[in-house]
């Protein structure tokens, strides 16, 4: 079959990650006959130094038409200064809304592989681990196209004062519950809303309309938590999780926190999803796919950027998008024998003191790695 | 001197850890030569079965004519099906905004007694502090009376969308951060504002004002982090930081993940306090102190509450509304005195197996080891 999809490299890491993740692609494409199309989009920085615009409406048109899009990163600091509407970050929230992708899937799991770049002690994660293990996985659902981030916002005429407007409609919690159930019904069947219903009145509507759902998944544990305890328990705890639902604001926040406790950053790639009704003909699903670390300008250009996160976020695009389970288990797989045969990028190197048995390797080296591996 | 206190025990672990503190407070006036005379007051859980309402008026305006407020833990789960405008939190709620605390002071440090209760790797510690060592030692100054908790919130009238509504004035801005000024002064001398930036309007009128408030602090480091980036950064570096300013949700929010970084939230004191325009004759400063821990109902009436934070809590109400400097570093070396002497209560036992130095204790039995030591 024949795939389109939109490439975002971005700014900073942004294309020296996305290269491998091409490649690797084209590889799959290969091995298990299909023709992945691609087409090369400007959005972020980038776009403001080539258009004047973070995005411009000819990246958001061709992206609706594609059936998928990777993403590298956007941003850096020599746009920090231009004004809120100008800045790289306005082309992921256009995206994100434009395309209607209002599930992002974040998960947060320890490798095996990279259990001593977790900054958590072995026996704090065993306690939680429901085996007694000193590991954890876990999935954040955060809202993304609701919330904080595109309520209402301004200024008094003086100036003296902002505001921002935090609102959610029934519609738009259920459809991202439904996400997160989803994703339960595959995983350890366990859900936690996280909230602060104890003092906003938009998560006591999050609460009331989950309480109302979960009677629709009997066989799935649905508990509740407030924001403040979640940010707690991610530390303490993490292994009481599987998944987690929650705003768009409370997800940004929980979903960095829980991505450093995995201590590799590096690899953790993420899925924004619209609802299953966007499916084409084919049968594809639109879907934005990025690594969650950011542009990374102080390393850009220097071939030192970790490419797994972006690749496994390219093995997200094959299950989700694409339906192509086999395709992204393969790409999968792959990435965990090239940690098993010890090729680490800087940022996942042992950090205790047992170098010997790894190979340090730069962004293309470990994306060789992989299609040697693939 | 004579100072009054308004005692708020609140539910669940609340007055069992108020008990103690109040027995420290008596042998420091003995000691000292003050009298300290109680008012104890309802709110929360206890005044809603008791009045109806969460914060009885009575007890707002006692609580007013005091020179301080001590408070022990609202809230259980026998209220939390109530309305939002009756549950116990709105008494916290009311008293923050009634008293007129805007500025919440939420020390993290790792006590070397407790260093294995620590959750965080000691080499990923020490590779973030400033002398290599495996320790932290952080203030959150929590904007208490703005923002999220105290905006506009509603219901569309068909009760299917809800909003809350973040508001910040330049004004209410400005004055926490001098608190945060006046705290990082005796501390390191470096100051993170932690905001979202790059997508509230809210936050960036906070970080124009920081930036023009940081000009009267030339000796003091200011800094701006993301909030997504803040609750990554502390967990993998905590030892950046030495004071964080930032709103009053977000605040909740990394107060809570940083006190948990310590491994021993039962030792956890904060301090809400007013402008230093409340001051009264005699020289005091209203605020209101309690400990960050909850009413923990699950352990509420079995003596085995640590009673430390509240102590703790007691010493910052001399320290920061009495201005009884001497007295207040009396009663952290007694508690410091008894860390040292082994006792221990249940939460913050060893983890490492090597229990025989240790005294496990209850309650009141930790209490009395305070006031022997002192
Ligand atoms: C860059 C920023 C606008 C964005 C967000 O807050 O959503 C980022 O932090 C993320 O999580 O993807
Ligand atoms: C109980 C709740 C309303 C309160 C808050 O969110 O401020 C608590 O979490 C706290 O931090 O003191």
């Amino acid at each position: 079959m024949n795939y389109s999809i939109a490439v975002i490299p971005g700014d900073g890491i942004g294309p020296e990650v996305i290269a491998p993740a091409l490649e690797v692609l084209d590889v799959v494409g290969d091995t298990f006959g299909h023709i992945f199309n691609y087409a090369e989009l400007e959005a972020g920085g980038c776009a403001i130094d080539s258009t004047g615009e973070p995005l411009p409406a000819s990246t958001l048109e061709t992206a609706k038409q594609c059936d998928a899009v990777l993403l590298g990163a956007v941003g850096g600091p020599q746009w920090e200064t231009l004004p809120g509407n100008l800045r790289p970050e306005r082309a992921l929230l256009g995206l994100r809304s434009g395309l209607g992708l209002f599930a992002n899937l974040r998960p947060a799991a320890l490798l095996p592989q990279l259990r001593d770049a977790c900054p958590i002690k072995d026996e704090v994660l065993a306690a939680s681990n429901p085996e007694g293990k000193p590991s954890f996985d876990l999935l954040i659902v955060r809202e993304l196209t609701g919330g904080l981030y595109f309520g209402a916002r301004g200024r008094s005429s003086d100036g003296t004062s902002a505001f921002d407007t935090e609102t959610y409609s029934k519609a738009e919690i259920e459809r991202v519950l439904h996400s997160g159930y989803a994703a339960a019904a595959v995983r350890r069947k366990k859900l936690c809303v996280v909230d602060k219903a104890n003092v906003l009145e938009s998560s006591r509507l999050w609460r009331e309309i989950a309480q109302e759902t979960a009677k629709q998944y009997p066989d799935i544990e649905t508990t509740y938590m407030y924001v403040d305890n979640a940010a707690m328990q991610l530390v303490r705890a993490p292994g009481q999780f599987d998944v987690m639902v929650t705003s768009n604001l409370f997800g940004d926040i929980l979903s960095d926190e829980a991505s450093v406790l995995t201590g590799s950053i590096g690899m953790l790639a993420s899925a924004s999803l619209g609802s299953a009704g966007t499916d084409s003909e084919k049968g594809t699903v639109m879907g934005m796919y990025e690594p969650i670390h950011g542009s990374a300008p102080d390393i850009a250009g220097k071939d030192t950027a970790n490419p797994l996160a972006t690749i496994l976020s390219a093995a997200m695009m094959l299950r989700y998008s694409f339906k192509l389970e086999k395709e992204a288990a393969a790409v999968e797989a792959a990435v965990s024998a090239v940690l098993d045969a010890g090729y680490r990028t800087g940022d996942i190197a042992r950090r205790d003191g047992k170098k010997g048995e790894e190979k340090i390797v730069g962004t293309k080296a470990m994306g060789e790695a992989v299609i040697k591996a693939l």
